[in-house]
């Protein structure tokens, strides 16, 4: 008899995502899913140690051997919704800013009226690490309500020492006490903070000689993260600051070519980034580089969508270019107060034609290798860790189809129900 | 001490939407939401007794002699939402045709393969009742989930005679059975069933004659409505079917000018209908008449959504013309499978430029009005039904802000707690 902690069955679908683990970060086809009709797993110590066919399973006596039986009455599963780029842990919200920019205020004047990312940064540098805490809370258990099972977050509503770290320490507390596993980003340089705006050089060197050593020393963030973007981190600042982290052990990410194109795809090949992120403006000259080098391309169709600019990052062309596409929620209070991943599936399909399969893979198995964790997370087979969800749906292609739905009912992670069953 | 059966108070903001039961339908001001700070509300059999501030209330007696009390712990408190257009009870889902049209294929070319419309009248068709319910109760629960109390059901996935009185029947059995509010629609004249193909005048004659009578003699529909456009139901057979079913006690309301101009608008006013559906081609002089006549304009932002041809009902030349504006869901497996009305909500104003305050009025008082339930639903004030929704949020704009999550936690339907609590 075959033994294990949990067993699920009468799964209508499983989507494995199998067999990507290697290939999907090389920009292997996005379509294949690895679909098994009437499927079931097996999982033992937070692990899946078998998954297929309901049969073959039954035969190989992973049922009779099950210490819990779960049945999931012909729901689908998937892997764990991956999101692999949030800026989680803010204060404050910025509903007024986003009903004035619907009313036709540009974002210069809502930032000279003290709206815009420094509101936050206001708000955060205010907040207490218990207030953040709770709201960080609040925010990631909402995400794993509709399927989320691990999460990038951000720093970066700090900018200076004390709240950077604040932040940081806050999504390592969440990633302790919560059944999710954040994955902490250091983003010093999303924008230039109040206190040093006549003194760019003087920001750049802060990060590089006071905040970089400490947060490394303390293990506080496993990415460093640049917004390179005219008007906020150049090409050559951004290069820098990613060059300076590498040094000290953080692995580079960046906000590459969002509104202008600064030539971040690129930047981001040549610094070795795991991901560049955004990339609606990206030039066929960035994407070959990209494939070139491995980076995975993190799109976030959330942020397009509320900002109503009509440009969506060029998704089709990507997967052209054999660079491998992530989805992202982007969630945050100014830009993206959007946060399921099932709802940036819909729309990665109906604005930026991905196929069904490929958002699907973009959420799970390619996340993963944007957060460097393709060998452990983002599929559903033997060996990796066990974070699954089951969706009150028939078939996976109505996840875009039921529009704003939280169909997601039962959340595992790490073999571990943390909704529903 | 004034007694009462639940008493609400910790509401941050009570939005009452209070005193346009008479206006509204009337095109007033939709920007009045009756906004409270720390509120309060007195329920008592089923029926609002007392709304207003916190201080108030308990001066007046009604927490100390509250039979149930419910500490809203700083959520906002809404009139439940009314969903006033929707195709709830169908059989099957139509997510390869969702799929198919993304990848470019037109509506002609899938209709052609069996699907569309006609593909979800099959499978209406071969559907028992028990399996019509069953659906229809699922997807209903899932609306009430996000807050919809109340919502009109159509008819017209069967366009034969057994199937349309199957689907009436089924959506009499959910508002009998299920804590929801069910508001039926008789639409026939949804499709030209494949039998009528060559027999036009034969549909029109075997409704007038054959279905409406049958369906009057049972009541099992209070409204009658048609699909009015190109290719579809002219002018001149809506306006025949719509006063036919006047003279048997069937309200009418109309699909009017949803791709094409047929001057849907002019004919729902002329024939007295007391909404008029889709209207994103209407003209001004429709809208001249719709404002002279009172009908009000029932506007599906979710459906242009998914249909992405770019163009939206223009809801602020019909606020500025005096036509009321309510906003529904569409929801149907075909060109709106959207259910949540705070996404209807979200859509509302970032597509169509309402103002957070219109939409709310929108998906309240004024879907009331367009469900003739104007004098009992829709606001929150004294001698209304106890419909309402707890939101947890701050502010209530933060209800189309936070877009595609779904912060309904506590839903009340006639005073009693179907959801939260």
């Amino acid at each position: 008899m075959s033994s294990c902690d949990l067993y699920i069955d009468q799964i209508k679908q499983l989507v494995t995502v199998k067999g990507f683990s290697q290939q999907a970060a090389r920009g292997a086809s996005q379509q294949e899913i690895g679909l098994i009709e009437d499927g079931a797993v097996a999982i033992r110590q937070g692990v899946i140690i078998a998954a297929g066919p309901k049969k073959e399973l039954e035969r190989a006596g992973w049922k009779s051997g099950a210490g819990r039986y779960l049945n999931a009455g012909g729901m689908i599963a998937l892997p764990g919704f991956i999101d692999p780029h949030t800026h989680l842990v803010f204060a404050g919200s910025r509903e007024e800013e986003f009903v004035a920019r619907l009313r036709g205020e540009d974002y210069l004047s809502i930032l000279e009226q003290g709206g815009g990312i420094l509101h936050t940064v206001r708000a955060t540098r205010s907040a207490s690490a218990e207030e953040l805490f709770r709201a960080g809370k609040k925010w990631a258990l909402r995400l794993s309500e509709m399927g989320t099972t691990t999460l990038e977050a951000k720093s970066g509503y700090g900018l200076d020492f004390v709240t950077e770290l604040k932040q940081l320490k806050v999504i390592r507390e969440l990633n302790q006490s919560l059944p999710l596993e954040l994955v902490p980003t250091y983003l010093g340089a999303h924008a230039w903070p109040e206190e040093y705006q006549a003194d760019h050089p003087g920001y750049l060197q802060f990060i590089i000689k006071r905040v970089l050593p400490e947060i490394a020393r303390l293990k506080l963030a496993e990415f460093c993260d640049v917004f390179c973007e005219k008007g906020v981190f150049s090409r050559q600042a951004s290069k820098l600051l990613l060059e300076e982290a590498s040094k000290l052990g953080l692995k580079p990410k960046l906000h590459a070519d969002e509104i202008n194109n600064l030539e971040g795809a690129e930047l981001a090949a040549e610094v070795g980034a795991v991901s560049a992120d955004h990339l609606v403006a990206v030039s066929e000259k960035g994407l070959k580089a990209m494939a070139a080098a491995g980076v995975i391309a993190v799109l976030l169709p959330g942020t397009s969508f509320i900002l109503q600019k009509g440009h969506y990052a060029p998704a089709r062309q990507m997967i052209g270019a054999g660079v491998p596409v992530a989805l992202a929620s982007d969630f945050n209070p100014g830009s993206s107060p959007v946060g399921s991943m099932a709802l940036i599936v819909s729309l990665a399909v109906i604005k930026m034609g991905l196929a069904v399969e490929e958002a699907i893979t973009a959420v799970t198995i390619n996340a993963a290798h944007a957060l460097d964790r393709g060998e452990r997370l983002g599929s559903i087979e033997p060996g990796k860790q066990a974070d699954l969800i089951l969706l009150e749906l028939d078939d996976y292609r109505q996840i875009p189809y039921y529009f704003g739905f939280n169909t997601v009912k039962v959340v595992i992670k790490k073999g571990r129900l943390i909704k529903g069953g």
